[in-house]
């Protein structure tokens, strides 16, 4: 009977690498950074009220298990092929029964919508908003100035998407720079459920809008992520003072976030650095020996507390022991390293390039880490 | 990648010796039998039609995913939490969106709808009907009678539901037995969500009622029934001459069902035991050696084709060389197993008791199998 | 990376089993008993002193790995496939090379030896001997005696051998009987490699012979056990007084132990049951409610501490909400059961069976757990 | 226990995201390139007849496991801890024993030594020899020389090891030159254990020496690289005309190598070059559509047939519409590419760098993927 415990051996195995994803395994998790939470947002995400396929209060169950800080569902106001079925007027019932699905627990539900157009200016999302159906007017630019009235952050979906642009590249219209001008637009996907735009991300930095990842959810976030398989939707880390609604609207407006798909990183340089400095700590070293004594030899355990599994590449002046100048270290665990410098220090400074966190097209960010030796 | 995945078949092979699939293998799968085919189909889900928390559309592709034949989504008609929302007074609705959706796939939706009623009689389920909206009469005997007139098979959902017996005891009462008496009642869960009624399946065998076996879902499947961990929801299988609706029907009202849940099987003995037996197949054997030759210990393989892990007790006049009288034949796997029958002859036949399949309250059916030597 | 290829990051699920097993998960666990610890040993194992492949050390290192209490190096005296390369004549060396292995750590290793002899009475080992070389004597009677003297613990080894029984079948000669009736032979295989014996089960039982289970390695455990897999070496479950060489060697001559294999436990009711009830500890319970309030079904969690997966039937005078009269508590899990007494009470006993632990051919130790309601 | 399982599982599994192997499919996969077998090998292993503690069978079966096409086991000649036990004078011994075991499988065992000295010149393995014992002179020099009459290929072991050299940086001495120019030396690891040297890449590519990678393995291979989590022993890949003695001994004169270790892969642009072409295929690609019909974002598969997670960078003159400038070609997968050349041709050029692949000290191979589309 083997097999059985066999069974069971690998049972507990997928257990915990499928299952445990129920058991807090699949929450996103990264640490925050000095003076900021790091709150796990997305906002951008439908129900049965628009074109999605689930009840709101699904999305707060998605949100709990994925254990984000904030969620908006967007529903659009102008698209609804539901309506034979779900006829009412009120474009703010999504939010209201996922704000009461969510209440008793830690989810903020942010009151947002989608309001599609074609292009120009395409789609945007216009959340922190205080009544969805004032932004139902026919003019566009009417509909930006209501939410701008309203105290909304407002961002541009998908710049990159082929159906509004065929070659995939994101491009500023005059409109988009009017909206952007008169501060109608603050943001910008630079992710947008599987898709990455390299050209979006130079639009953002180039007009100082604010970077955002989103899943775009219309089904299961467990089916379109793999999250049984350790997926996870993209998210938009935001740093706030506080887990408030005004402290992430602040957050938000000040550009204060970084997005995280895949297996990769996107933010401003000023946020990104420290998100990483903080993902990552270094224990106390020591020399390994040999017959004669302490060596030139160098160890230490850095600590990876993200989700993230960082590519790095060392430019340290020192080469390493068991590694070639790319390394991984991997998401929630401890990497052993061996330095070679050639001569003892109290102090070893490391310097290496995160290789899959992006601060602009093409560019990564560079950090040092001290090694310092035990007594 | 074939070779990995031939390893992971094998690592799942193994991993679902103790409890059903892996993520990779979530589709339900049990071998048909002779004469028949076995559909595996869950005939109670809720969608936001009523009190359930997706669009029917979700319900098809849980179905798709879960490798189901048949399913009925089946709306309160009574019982309306979302009026609010969702005012329409079709309650034809849901499946139509649900059939609509299954456009172009394997999977048949079934029309249906749930009757809700305090006790007596409970709440039952009622599929195959023609119009769901025609059942919305006060008095149940006519609901019961209008499903009847439209060809309906019905079935009493969870008789031990602690909502209406604060015993757990599923109990028949007059009004049952009326409405069994009349046919206006055909079948009985034995199996509902997550719990098992001893007293139900006594019940259906009493009165000759088909055993059924449902979902009874109302959120998520993946997540209810821990499908990433390898998990499942209860199916009915459904013995069918065809793969068509009027098939599905004729079996479930002659009683041609198995009830599949957890990794128990529940059925009467006239259907378990073929299912069982078209599970299971030997390899032909040959007999270990010595020194001397050939010995009269005998091995064999016995391959099972079900998604079961059989736990049997060995009842046969010889001894095994490998396991005590308890042994398991794991999911989708095959068991080695040798025998010590003292003396050599072409066919041993190896009698034995499934325990994990239930064809009365603590009865458990018997199977012999052929065990032949190779030449 | 991981998150983007569901196959791929399955496969590392996969892994997790594996990996778990070489971080601690692989090592046996069972419960201590009242009165006795419950130790883990093998006294069945070879090296390249006979006709085993790897230095003791490595014996010593699989036993550390394995969790293991005790351990005996029983290379064989007669046997010495290697004497060309190991001319050694002191048939003590693989114990001092193992012993000398295993300073600093709680692993105990006995010295031992395997006296292979022609049928009859085969092979037997005799374990916690003097001096191995002192064994080496014409006369097989005169190494029992020899052994005897120097007080060692001496079984049989695979009673059920093909090379010594064609037919498998474990049966006693006359010369064993002499050798029983002088006290020469205490104990017997029932376990060996991968193979079990209810015939000498049945020896063992009606001749107070101590129940033994052996890996009788000669290769790598992890290799013929299947480790990686969740595969683990039969052990002899020792209760003894003391983690002690004497208390050992006392709780073997008493009979005090329960043979381990795949996922059988085989033992005397008086040592299998107390282990078993060790095993299982059963949480406060409380009742599930209604809107009446308290029902009488009542739900209470089942801890199993053993490497077990314990296969139990259900005898108790009430059903169970979720499970037919068959389930598993699987080997380190907390597994919920609902009861429907009908009546509340402050406790109630659960009287189950335990099908895949073995007492006597077919026989199974029955078990009352006590269910008390919390506060 | 689950909890903490669940945490291994987390851990594995991104642990294996980087090491991809799993229990089932632990054989060494590397595609042949053109005009070369690829041939996997590991030339530096010892037994019980040094300092290892294995019988040489299982250095054989440890190598038919890991899919190896040859090995050698390289006992010390002067170096004998086991003496007392294992006085045989003979040298060839374990040699034998391991070639014995071989007889009838692919594997390939190759005579071999390590010569052990202190430094200069250090440690020195000769394979491809015809009797050891006549390497056991007193004179360094006269080993050498001997050795090479005997046509033996003769690397240098671990120059980095702090053992002699407290700061780990790989050094030539006189000595070593001299061995160099008279073609004593002809190869150097860059990889032994769990270490690795740039200092000794930049030797050997300067002094036109053979580089290697071994495990130089003692003890099991399954327990010093976590075999069962998805490690795997260092090995050189030898590019060879046959799969025969002669072959290898001249591919390895030839320099014609790459080293395995970890997730990376070290070796000259010539052979490692065509290893990584050779290791991904393109799938015929397609263009995305929209309303309009094709855009110019174009979708293909790139399939990785090699046991490495291929880090790569994206030079191309186009950018991604799912992935950053970094992204992961995992072992035997296949990834889905999008890219955006904004407008259509018949090939578009990729242009990438394999960042864990090491030419030279920070240098690394540049390939050019040919992306056709499809009819």
């Amino acid at each position: 009977m083997l097999p059985k415990i066999s069974a069971f051996a690998l049972l507990c195995g997928l257990f915990c690498a499928l299952f445990a994803h129920d058991h807090g395994q699949r929450k996103i998790v990264f640490p925050d950074v000095p003076g900021y939470y790091t709150l796990k947002c997305d906002f951008h995400q439908h129900t049965v009220f628009s074109d999605g396929n689930v009840w709101p209060n699904i999305r707060v169950q998605e949100g709990l298990r994925d254990g984000l800080d904030a969620i908006s569902v967007t529903d659009h106001i102008e698209y609804q092929p539901h309506l034979a079925d779900i006829p009412h007027p009120d474009r703010n019932r999504s939010y209201e029964i996922a704000a009461k699905a969510a209440e008793g627990t830690e989810l903020l539900v942010v009151r947002g919508a989608e309001i599609t157009r074609g292009m120009p200016p395409g789609h945007c999302n216009a959340i922190f908003v205080e009544d969805v159906n004032k932004l139902m007017v026919e003019d566009p630019m009417e509909a930006f100035r209501e939410a701008k009235k309203q105290g909304a952050f407002t961002f541009w979906n998908h710049p990159n998407w082929i159906a509004h642009r065929s070659d995939g590249i994101a491009t500023l219209t005059d409109m988009h720079r009017t909206l952007i001008a008169e501060g109608l637009i603050n943001g910008i996907e630079v992710v947008n459920e599987d898709t990455y735009s390299e050209e979006a991300l130079r639009i953002g930095l180039d007009n100082n809008l604010t970077l955002m990842g989103t899943s775009d959810i219309h089904g299961l976030i467990d089916w379109d992520y793999n999250v049984p398989a350790g997926g996870h939707r993209p998210v938009t880390l935001v740093f706030a003072k506080e887990r408030t609604f005004e402290a992430i609207r602040e957050g938000l407006l000040a550009g204060r976030t970084v997005v995280w798909f895949n297996n990769t990183l996107v933010g401003r340089e000023a946020y990104l650095k420290p998100l990483l400095v903080s993902s990552l700590s270094v224990s106390a070293g020591k020399a390994l020996t040999n017959r004669d004594g302490a060596t030139t030899v160098f160890e230490f355990e850095i600590e990876n507390s993200s989700d993230a599994n960082l590519i790095v590449e060392n430019l340290s002046d020192f080469t390493l022991h068991q590694h070639a100048n790319i390394l991984v270290f991997p998401a929630h665990e401890k990497t052993r390293i061996q330095i070679k410098p050639r001569e003892r220090k109290a102090v070893f400074q490391m310097k290496l390039t995160v290789l899959n966190a992006i601060t602009a097209p093409d560019q990564h960010p560079e950090l040092v880490l001290d090694l310092r030796l035990g007594e």
